[in-house]
């Protein structure tokens, strides 16, 4: 099968997931052509994910498809933007039977699924040949001027996340990643494969002072915004909402839960208390300065 | 160098070419915001450049970078649009000397020419581990409604294109990929490398009834817009213009120019015609058929 082959067949799959009311120009042409919203500002974020970096080559393709979409949107729910559309560039390997249409049938359902889950256009892509990634640029809008950034935390203000953090991690730990069947997950997997990009929690969001999605654990992310905004923070580690199965650490240090960090001023409804921001640059854990050890892809 | 200073560092190379004033919010939040134009679309396309199937791995990063995202930009181009901003996502190989911080501040450089060349901000992208390849997402705008295709072309049409064919498809077949001097390249070599994005046709391209980006060889492509628009085509090989050291088969299966195939019911200032769109299916060159061999990413 040809590519232009393999392209009709994804187009085929994606089915009513290609298109949305905002979608002028579709699957099929050089580019695809979107209205804007007036009053809105564009948001837009590109992630990639490789094969056995962020992914175990041989999960199943629709768990893949779904995560790779999810956890990309999730940049977007942390701006508090509002998801619009997906362009999605895969390259697959040569000649292979595990990687051939079957499997793109799965990866393409699955990421029609989050597609249909959040409202996102899947109505562009591109089909390379090469060793087995997926990357994904996600566009959404938001009210001109009122996307919550990472840079506006202030000291004096209280950290929030939007739900319990580490399970994630805790199946990776667990070396749980590559389930039995793809239809019976246990909550680790669950927690790994099928993050929610927080979109319900926009209204939080957009109300919030700053924001974050948290991909490469709580430390390393918190960090991001304590570096952007120029103030230190406070944890408290019982305050922290541990998911299932996990640890402390997990939690801390884990990422791959996609929850989101945000601090206000005022109470949250839609979030977790976990701390609060401080004048006093750096991270103390119950009174204790921690270090960053997160995930890092570039750690030496 | 971690993920986060390597950033850093592509950030600085960029400079001003990161930046615009339609953009609100650039690289180093979770997602870059635009503000769009009033009475436009936006416009998007998404690429993956793999080392060794797309580009010599060991060629001179800033032509890699250069030509990286004009190819990308060259779908813009061919759907009337004004370039206004590109997402970058690059997997880089492990603890590597080669590609390492030198490697990446000169393709930095080559993809900040590109954009300062096309008006593009480079303002988002994402850095991850793998093996390397580059995927580009591209966003432009045209004026609403206005976005030419590849379904709206007609029998007795002409075609034309903005450009003279195949010196990038020659320089693959003479094996000169890889320049011994990065700032001495043949004429080749400048094809193969250093394609410009046809936006100076807008007016041409706006006004076309139909349009199409040469990327995998003239009959390929043109193809595509057969297909799409339900008609064939008479091409006559005289007319087909041949860039330098290009032979009539470079031009007719080679692709990699980027220069735009358009359609038009009037003669175009700045397109050569090389033939005719007939309500005869497929495509003759000096009246005898002629099959599809461009190249097939695919292809078994």
């Amino acid at each position: 099968m040809n590519e232009f082959a393999l392209i009709d067949t994804i187009s085929d799959v994606l089915g009513d997931a290609a298109i949305a009311p905002w979608i002028s120009v579709g699957i099929g042409d050089d580019a695809a052509v979107m209205r804007p919203r007036a009053g809105f500002e564009q948001v837009a974020s590109i992630d990639t994910l490789v094969a056995d970096v962020h992914f175990p080559k041989h999960a199943p393709a629709n768990l893949v498809g779904y995560r790779a979409l999810m956890v990309s949107l999730s940049d977007l729910a942390a701006m508090a933007a509002v998801p619009r559309y997906a362009l999605i560039a895969l390259t697959l390997p040569d000649s292979s039977d595990v990687f051939g249409e079957h499997w793109l049938r799965q990866l393409a359902a699955g990421m029609a699924a989050a597609g249909r889950a959040t409202n996102t256009a899947l109505c562009g892509g591109n089909l390379s040949r090469g060793p087995l990634s997926i990357s994904v640029s996600v566009h959404g809008e938001v009210e001109t001027g009122q996307a919550t950034l990472r840079s506006t935390a202030a000291a004096g203000e209280r950290l929030y996340v939007t739900g319990a953090l580490g399970s994630a991690a805790a199946c990776l730990r667990r070396q749980q990643l590559l389930p039995a069947q793809e239809d019976a997950l246990n909550d680790l997997q669950r927690a790994y494969y099928q993050p929610a990009a927080r979109f319900d929690c926009r209204p939080e969001i957009l109300a919030a002072t700053s924001a974050i999605d948290i991909s490469d654990g709580l430390v390393q992310d918190l960090s991001h915004v304590l570096k952007a905004s120029g103030c230190g923070a406070d944890l408290y580690a019982r305050s922290i909402p541990l998911g299932v199965g996990a640890e402390l650490t997990d939690a801390l240090y884990g990422g791959d839960d996609y929850q989101i960090l945000f601090t206000s001023g005022r109470a949250a409804n839609a979030g977790l208390c976990i701390g609060e921001l401080s004048s006093v640059t750096g991270i103390r854990l119950d009174g204790k300065e921690i270090q960053l050890n997160g995930y890092q892809h570039f750690a030496t």
